[in-house]
């Protein structure tokens, strides 16, 4: 599935500012990390620590830092380049846009559309796509099985991966990716307990993700009880992330996989909230703020503070309280040691003292 | 996307038994909080805690409490009703009823029905189903996508919005709602250790739903290994929550996002699991226990009883841990100064004591 | 659904090494617990602590193990066989095979398979499936709604369910199992922050599954930044499991449902991971290791060890913790106690002291 380079092609990628030491023929035929690298495969030192794995990598061409000078095997060649993960990161992009081609504009045959919906004649609508009643599509891209509802918005130059769904009313931005069977729009949770049975409360809000956010695979997204649920510019999400209606989360955050964000919270910018956090209802998360993986966050977040745990506290208590937790056995066997020689002792001072 | 309504038409869906206060003859075009409500908007005051918060509003009509006597801005109506967030509900029912209208009965053109199925005339089959053979589907609504497996039931007035999949011979009753992409009837989890391999044992059970379920968004319920899981009248699940092989929830529970209960579980009626809890196998949960977010249940729940808690624990008794693992840092440097204190103190006793 | 059995049927099944107790003409409708079986249903006595039910179960026809003597219930069968547990297991295997049968070769005409596509004459493709370009398909089942990327690879025999989706370059083994709404092949997730917004580090490797892997409904499966995310040979994943980019999961690990897997880490063999653990990324779980449900992973695990705990800590320990934690507010109050003893014993000592 790679691509095969010539030495020469990728000197193109990378640009000028580079420096080339040796000479290599040969077609580059895959990219690997330094030690598993075999001949013919491109590798780089991203991370000065590896920088003794570099002498003994099989790899043919290594991108290494500017400053980088040292022995090299027999027909290996370094390009000293400033920063060779961000180098390593334009040779994939020129990879990906090889693997995965965009597709050609158009509307799969097998694809239904209703009446009063627009779809951009640079629009790309795979095989099984449904798009509803007066949906509109910008010049984007939707994989196959992906089902727009009425009246939905999706903005140029998106990319929906197959079996996602975008809910009646709700409005995608410019730039997403939206990921396989994702979903945004499935009904807010919301009950009232009247005569024994819960009553479910209308939900007639939608969502909105602003430009340039990514949805993970099988994340969902609830529309909003009234108003919109929405994902800011930039924002980030994980697969398997779930967010509650009428949450809003901040513009350039990162949800990362199997977080749970309760209903009508808001994320503040540039939060970053670890796998598998779940946060309550109705809480504000300062601008800013970290929330480590696993934590179950129940009370309000300041900006810029880092919290952990179950239930959440500032994170350098939680370390040291984590340290302290698996002292516990000996802590309660010195306890009761120290009580027995306080008893004793204090036999022996009533004795001592009459 | 909001329906527009005249102050007349509000007061229709409202009925009788509520009393108007000034005037409004614009249209009503939003719903919003009190501090977020503009001119053309409705408000609600659901919570008395918010009632300073009237005053201020730009909302042009306000659902207050029977009670509430005070001045109005200019050109506000305030609707005085008995109660202002069961009033707003219905108003929402009426929206809802136009944003989402029920698409008429039949069968989409693209749709595929397997020999033997029995298709109700007043059922509503969306683009791109599938309906297994022998399958029975009544006059439900199922939008696109939707796959139904052999020999499965489909009850009056349900509704299954996109990618959803009730897999084969499982029965969903009357009125449930299958949100996106859930999944009733893949595999249970069963394995047999032998000979090095974990070999599958079969799963030839079912899932049962009983009438007005609710599953959320990309949840999943196993079949049963063998005999029925169940999920009992009138119980709710949220998005992303997972039900193991022969689970069986009781009536009217609440089960929160991305829980997850573990095989042959039994739930009594009007159990609440909290988001992420989960729930080992083969343990009993009383009527009415609640489960806080993020319990991990690993014995049986008391019916009635609260936990919460890495391992659950009574609700009262995590608190109150809680509280203390945070003083831990604290107690240790206590307890090391006394320890210190005592030891001295025993020497000086000891010395004196001689 | 349950097919209808005579005893000598289900003689047959179960072969020569067996002994039969009574005689039973009806024939065998269901399979049941032993106390909740009733006449025509066949029961088993797979765990010795249950012993004592055999006597009053209404079941007609019950696996015993061999040396099991002991009164019948009037017109009760009693086969009495080495293994109860394997011999059901067989029985469910035949009736499988009844219930589920395979469906035959041959692609539906609502398929959808793309130019260079080759699909296996033996294979079988559902309705709406999408074969994508140079895929290659071999005798395996495809249910409805399925997804497979270009030059994907599907391996002889395996069967996937309705709305799964294998992305483009992914390769899945023989004999494997893929759930409804699984996913294999999803972005990683990756960024880099670049002047104030996260830009997106392309992911151009891709997923393999070697042979006899199950992977649950609704999980996902990243594909590698490059190189392979992959998953070993007869490794078994439950429903809604999050497998990150670069993951490498060893031969025949059980990973159960809502486990998180960050990017990098590596499972040895025979790794067991219980139900919503979540590991950290670039972690080494050594062969055999064992973690509990719910356990947060931030370090490495050694070969063969039990760990638990958020963060994880050996079982053993966390056992001991877990009970002694429940203690706190008890220790809290002996500790002030006797810190108010010492503090008056010291007086004390100090006055007798002078």
């Amino acid at each position: 599935m790679f691509p095969s380079y010539t030495l020469r092609r990728l000197l193109e990628i990378l640009g000028d500012d580079c420096q080339v030491v040796g000479d290599y023929d040969g077609s580059i035929r895959g990219i690997a990390p330094l030690e598993q690298a075999r001949s013919g495969d491109l590798s780089f030192l991203g991370n000065p620590k590896y920088r003794s794995l570099v002498a003994s990598s099989q790899a043919s061409v290594i991108l290494v830092p500017e400053d980088y000078e040292a022995a090299r095997a027999e027909g290996q060649v370094h390009i000293r380049i400033k920063n060779p993960s961000y180098a390593l990161a334009l040779v994939c992009r020129d990879i990906e846009g090889t693997l995965f081609p965009k597709p050609p504009a158009g509307i799969h045959p097998s694809a239904v559309v209703e009446d009063g919906a627009e779809v951009s004649p640079d629009a790309s609508i795979g095989a099984f796509c449904h798009i509803g009643a007066d949906a509109k599509i910008g010049a984007a891209v939707l994989q196959s099985h992906v089902t727009i509802g009425r009246s939905a918005v999706v903005g140029d130059e998106s990319y929906l991966f197959p079996h996602c769904w975008v809910g009646d009313y709700c409005e995608v931005g410019r730039r997403n990716r939206l990921h396989g069977g994702c979903i945004l729009g499935s009904d807010g949770y919301g009950y009232e307990y009247i005569e024994g049975e819960h009553q479910r409360v209308p939900q007639i809000g939608n969502v909105v993700t602003e430009d340039d956010v990514d949805v993970g695979a099988n994340s969902t997204i609830d529309r909003a009880r009234f108003g919109s649920t929405r994902i800011g510019l930039g924002s980030k999400l994980d697969n398997q992330v779930q967010i509650a209606h009428n949450v809003k989360v901040g513009k350039h955050c990162l949800i990362v996989a199997q977080v749970g964000i309760s209903g009508s919270t808001l994320l503040g910018d540039g939060v970053v909230v670890g796998g598998q956090a779940g946060i309550a209802g109705h809480l504000k998360l300062g601008a800013g703020a970290m929330i480590a993986g696993g934590t179950a966050v129940v009370s309000d977040v300041e900006p810029g503070s880092k919290v952990r745990g179950y239930p959440a506290m500032p994170m350098m208590l939680f370390n040291r309280m984590a340290v302290l937790q698996r002292k516990l056995p000996e802590l309660f066997k010195r306890f009761d040691q120290l009580e027995k020689t306080v008893k004793s002792s204090g036999a022996e001072t009533n004795r001592s003292s009459k």
